[in-house]
């Protein structure tokens, strides 16, 4: 180690600066669920989605379906800029509050520097905090925001995010023109944004966020840019298994539980971690990546990208809470935080899952 | 515009699916500045720098001092990843809380995908919170862990953030080892991290955040990838303005009003910039990029990164309060949400800036 010109030196003399690698991915005694004593209302929802995602299972359910990913601009990067913005001023309109009412926007994506949603937020005068949670975003933002109403700071905010297909091959993988083959273990990155407005005061749909558990970051090893599921599994299990614990709940009490996009390998996984822990998931679980394609459309495991639940969420789940066949839902996006160039340095993909429960 | 299959197609007719690039950073009559009721308390500081700002004005306030920027490791990033470890570890030890009750821990940096502190996250079992704003992460860190204490959330939430030259370098502009010759309206990015532990709890530093102020996305059309300051000035000239006119304060009543990294350039452009809204900077102004490097130390306009404010504020801002010489302090980091690729395709600069005021 370095020599340290350091006032606290002996702090730290019998420390090894080496990072420990291990990791232990217990559920620790501290609690970690917020209950909502003024539980925010999801007011308005919108979900803006690509060409395969329009193609697919969940098609009547979109608000706006893109028949050109590109939506005939330059790059695929201001597509997606646009689709979120969509997203945003459907949700707002939909919610019937004044965009001079809306206090604060939450969001990020899956691009470095999180620059769709920061493109967004300035064609919006609106206080904006950027977060970066890769696909859980969501429910980053979701939390965030019912912390800022239930506490009684703002009495409206805006939670969105967004992906691309394009954007986040050309990122994470390879640009789509060299044409690589992708494994059979591989997910599709959801083209689309979805946007909910939270809300102090009610509206008619009656939907509202009761709990939220805050994600810790875990790392089973995997560094297969490919292989997102299983990377994510442990930590959507390590978030479920604390949320069940913490509000003495079993699967049984929600009408759904969905998972952000761990896709058909990674949702087996969660299957057999969460068994591992005396909880037995069953047909009332489902993963966002699995609804919002059909296997005849050759995306491999399914969906995933920041988009992926989120577009989902806002607009089939709530849309069966709004006809009032789903009452209470734990929606846990999960997110691989892996970086490219990292993962070229030798690391491996640390992982993180925030979970809500929405009720009617 | 493609054709939209979407049920919400009239929604939209009118509207031009073109993002509209103009800007208006007024400030809205809508409030953002929080008053905290239950304001939490500073209880624990840690700043970790590299071999420059160890050779700078203020080496004899950093805790840590690495003489070597890769500290043995085998690459920057890593080394920055250690960086941040050491000033959180520090951090919680300085201000004898248990890691265990440490509730939630907020966080994020430069890197794409915020790895330094996702792969610091990963080494502590406790729940954590990703957040992306450039160099004003460190003051959202801050809003977001005083929202959590204040409204009772949290008791304990650690606040932290980093950044490293050699990293960003290799990211934003050009590797080192291309020797690239930098203009004089660069700015240099501080090699180093700080970490705060926020508490429900007060100590003997009797150190509080009283009230924040959430920015706003601001471009005023700058796409220069190395002069930082002329862009990020107007989004601090804005969340200062709302703050003052808020909170109902001037200039005079505050013993420090420090911004993050505008640099000694972008400072001039905010001192003009304020006085046209009838407030004038005096001597109580100081730019923390400004303050961590020697003019002789060929840094041009001063220090730049998430790392330099944070370490700037955990140990000298925050050690000179604690002496008692600061009693008021409004602490403004300023972002410039930049990625490299959305310039290479043409794309302006926008920028934010959060804002916190410490109270003693």
């Amino acid at each position: 180690m370095e020599k340290i010109i350091c006032k606290a030196e002996n702090m730290f003399r019998t420390e090894n600066p080496k990072i420990d690698l291990s990791t232990t991915p217990n559920v620790s005694t501290r609690k970690r669920t917020l209950t909502f004593k003024n539980p925010p209302n999801i007011v308005g929802s919108m979900s803006v989605v690509g060409q395969k995602e329009g193609l697919g299972p969940l098609k009547d359910y979109f608000d706006i379906i893109y028949t050109d990913d590109k939506i005939r601009e330059k790059t695929f990067e201001k597509a997606e800029t646009i689709m979120l913005k969509k997203a945003i001023d459907g949700a707002i309109k939909k919610s019937n509050i004044a965009i001079d009412d809306v206090e604060c926007m939450i969001g990020g994506d899956l691009l470095n520097q999180i620059t769709s949603s920061q493109y967004v937020a300035r064609e919006f005068n609106v206080p904006f905090l950027g977060v970066y949670s890769a696909c859980s975003t969501m429910t980053e933002s979701l939390i965030l925001g019912s912390i800022f109403i239930d506490g009684g700071y703002f009495n409206n905010t805006v939670c969105s995010t967004c992906s691309h297909f394009a954007t986040a091959e050309r990122q994470f993988r390879y640009p789509l023109e060299y044409g690589c083959q992708r494994p059979p273990y591989a997910q599709w990155t959801v083209t689309g944004a979805g946007s909910m407005v939270l809300s102090s005061t009610a509206n008619a749909d009656g939907i509202k966020i009761t709990k939220a558990t805050i994600g810790k970051v875990i790392d089973f090893g995997t560094s297969d840019l490919n292989n997102m599921g299983a990377a994510m599994a442990p930590a959507a299990c390590d978030t479920l298994h604390t949320l069940f614990l913490e509000t003495n709940t079993s699967p049984n009490d929600y009408d759904l539980i969905v998972t952000g996009d761990l896709g058909k390998l990674g949702s087996d996984i969660l299957r057999d971690l969460i068994s591992e822990n005396g909880y037995s998931l069953g047909n009332n679980y489902h993963d966002c990546g699995c609804l919002i394609y059909d296997y005849r459309q050759k995306c491999y495991q399914g969906g995933s990208g920041a988009g992926c639940s989120a577009t989902v969420v806002s607009s089939f789940v709530l849309e069966r809470m709004r006809r009032g066949e789903l009452k209470k839902v734990a929606y846990l996006a999960t997110g691989a935080l892996m970086s490219s160039q990292s993962c070229y340095q030798g690391e491996t993909i640390p992982c993180i899952s925030h979970a809500v429960v929405i009720e009617r």
